[in-house]
């Protein structure tokens, strides 16, 4: 295919309009956007369409979900074409036997639970940006949850996808099953992919049954290994099955509970760790006792710990209201810088540990809020500093946090993915035949770099300098 | 890398027994292997290193594990090395907090079920070739078996792995973490690819709460329909979890139990289709109660229905053996022409109508046994004939079984593999660009063709003979 020596931007947008439409070409990108070109197809082949005009134009496209992304993978910059995913917003099925919906990419995770509620179902995967967030960015950025010790992450929630690759072509796998040995398994490529290899367009995804009742506990506990004990319990018991886990570490509950003038006096917000636990069921009677029955037995093993049964619904979500409104951290440290690491979970107690002191050696005054996702070992780590830190200072803190985590059996990007933000730490800690490789199917895929360039890897080979 | 014009057996013996020892290079391969070098490294560097001597002698290699393939992924041929990963079989390391085994390739799933038991653990997987399959090679072969429609396959149990890729490099991914965003997953590339794109040396595996109790139901109902409402009672009984949902047609079921010397006067054989139900959990009173309860309310609905509860553990295994005593099968009708397909839940009414009917049009005779995994729309299907077909025949039949399988959803492989068998199958039904982007991959990371050439793709490109 013969690409412009010499983008012809009057030429390319004439010829966008042609493909998808004069409304649906805006000069205007948005906000955080530096393109000047907006494009919103209304199918998949529009989105070939789009692809191939790109690549005659000499032109990138960097593709757009719910903009909920925290990592700068749809950032844009003058010259490139966004694509925005928002038309194709259609929920194309869902079959109540087999728990399977097809959806395209544009569709909101609400919608989507909204849409699974009605037969008694839910996608299996929940996140606090439901609202916005589209099915077609989960993929893409492989998002996590509260849900994934249960259910895993997006990348086990999807049993199909069609993608439009950088070559235009479109890659087709519509799979409605679990089980497919039909050759490589080639969609994990675009799963996680940040919309460097594909762009997702349909995609088919597995439900859960939605359990009638819930309910809720909030214990104060001495330790992490005491938390891992009450997990392990929930696990286990026959009452419900273990819904979340999240993990509020002193300093992120005082500040969300003061923020929120919550207190209970049978609760001072005194203990190392608190455990939010919900458990689900078919019977809320069980339930009450299944939450009991934990409690009661951390109480004989850990006599220090302290603990709330949630009464009501409106107790239960005031208790995880606690959890997740992390807009206090940012009212109270304005662009705090935050980090998002995975942490095997025998691991978390030291490595919490390890932070705090390695950070306190920085500057005395330097003190993480952590919390997150304590049945699968997703800790996010916000610092009590404003926003953003000098390069110097944000290279030593990123050293304590990343330099041993995966050698650990963690991660330094456990959900939020790498985009532009985190390339840096990928270089640096990546294993060097797993960075090669990547970089190799990226140059398989797309030459040319149509798709999202710069974005999860360098658009030029980096120096790899070693945190250690 | 120099790779020799003409190989020299001498020299490649010589080098071979300096990597991994004289004691380790076998100059017979074994049964079923045309291969005349069979060589046993114990470490992953000793895989790299007889991966490294492969390249320079221009030989390539067949990774071989616990050898219980059904489609021809280990077969060899002169000139060729088999790579045995049986010398490593050793579990590392068993993080029973973290629900976490971290295994060489060699270990046998049932080596790890047993030390996984001892703490109150399983693999989340099982299969009734469980004593001699290795990890490595389920992970290669991305095994299904029965929990998957609980626990998914083995791509789902998999949180980490190292393999060694055809240009001898280590690539290290031991992430002991569901959730990692950190770059392109590529270790999805691996599982699967049947040892085509990587040798997988070890892997780190979730694993999860093994139930104390089991119960188990046999239903005769008159429908497939009737099977999916009974799964989904099951799905959503509050007693405990639907640990295994087995379909048995009629001619299928007769056969075994005919074979076994089963019967039971309340439950004559003359139902279109049985279901195994069992549902694990902490209470056995439960069990029983809530496998009633499912039994009833399939009476209720279907006044026709049957079914046999187990009232002891010798009656729970004798039930499962009616499923999983597959070799009366190929007593009945040696080398019988065998098939694993996967079909949407909501199809598989009417795709096993279309199958009988099909192939009755091809010879009134030709009947197939049906039975498999319901819960996840993975039917085994076995013509009742002596096999091989011939070329004609099979063709013909391979055009009933696949050719709409794909649009419906489904796949012509569901946990078998492709090896050499399916590879004319997966040439005539994969989507054109899906087919394109797996040889672009399997030129990108092996281009010499080193590692299990000729499996799961052809070698070279076929003429695509479309079924429809």
């Amino acid at each position: 295919m013969a690409r412009a020596a010499t983008p012809d931007p009057t030429a390319l947008q004439q010829a966008l309009v042609a493909a998808v439409g004069a409304g649906h070409v805006r000069n205007d990108a948005g906000p955080d956007h530096g393109a000047e070109l907006l494009v919103l197809p209304a199918s998949t082949a529009e989105v070939a369409a789009v692809v191939a005009i790109a690549r005659v134009h000499g032109v990138s496209i960097v593709a757009q979900g719910g903009h909920t992304g925290l990592v700068g993978g749809c950032q844009s910059h003058p010259g490139q074409i966004v694509l925005s995913l928002a038309r194709m917003a259609l929920i194309e099925a869902i079959y109540p036997d087999e728990r399977v919906a097809i959806v395209q990419a544009g569709v909101a995770l609400e919608a989507l639970q909204n849409a699974a509620i009605a037969h008694g179902l839910e996608p299996g995967i929940d996140l606090a940006a439901r609202g916005t967030a589209t099915i077609g960015g989960m993929v893409s950025t492989n998002a996590g949850g509260i849900m994934a010790h249960r259910y895993g992450v997006m990348r086990h929630r999807v049993l199909g996808l069609e993608a439009v690759l950088p070559d235009g072509t479109i890659y087709s796998d519509m799979t409605r099953v679990v089980k497919n040995t039909a050759g490589y398994d080639l969609k994990h490529l675009f799963i996680g992919a940040e919309g460097t290899l594909g762009i997702v367009t349909r995609v088919v995804i597995k439900l859960e049954p939605l359990p009638q009742c819930t309910a809720t506990v909030m214990l104060g506990l001495p330790s992490v290994a005491a938390t891992l004990e009450a997990i392990n319990l929930a696990l286990r018991s026959d009452a419900g099955h273990l819904r979340a886990a999240e993990g509020l570490w002193q300093s992120y509950i005082q500040l969300t509970a003061q923020a929120q003038g919550w207190s209970e006096p049978s609760f001072p917000l005194d203990q190392p760790v608190c455990l939010l636990l919900m458990l689900g069921g078919a019977n809320q009677a069980d339930l009450n006792e299944g939450i009991e029955q934990i409690f009661g037995e951390i109480l004989d093993r850990h006599p220090t710990a302290t603990g709330i049964i949630a009464a009501s619904k409106r107790q239960e979500a005031d208790l995880w209201r606690l959890r997740e409104d992390t807009d206090q951290l940012y009212r109270a440290h304005a662009a705090a810088p935050s980090y998002d690491v995975s942490v095997p979970l025998s691991e978390i107690g030291a490595y919490v540990d390890h932070v705090k002191s390695g950070l306190a050696r920085i500057d005395a005054d330097l003190d993480p809020y952590v919390f997150g996702h304590l049945a699968d070992g997703n800790l996010h780590i916000v610092l009590n500093r404003t926003g953003p830190l000098d390069d110097a200072m944000s290279s030593a803190v990123e050293h304590v946090l990343y330099a041993n985590l995966r050698a650990l059996g963690g991660s330094f990007s456990a959900e939020h993915g790498v985009g532009t933000k985190r390339i840096a730490a990928l270089v640096a800690t990546s294993d060097p035949v797993k960075f090669a490789t990547m970089m190799r199917i990226k140059q398989a895929l797309d030459p040319d770099q149509t798709l999202n360039p710069g974005k999860v890897l360098p658009s030029q080979p980096l120096a790899r300098e070693k945190f250690q």
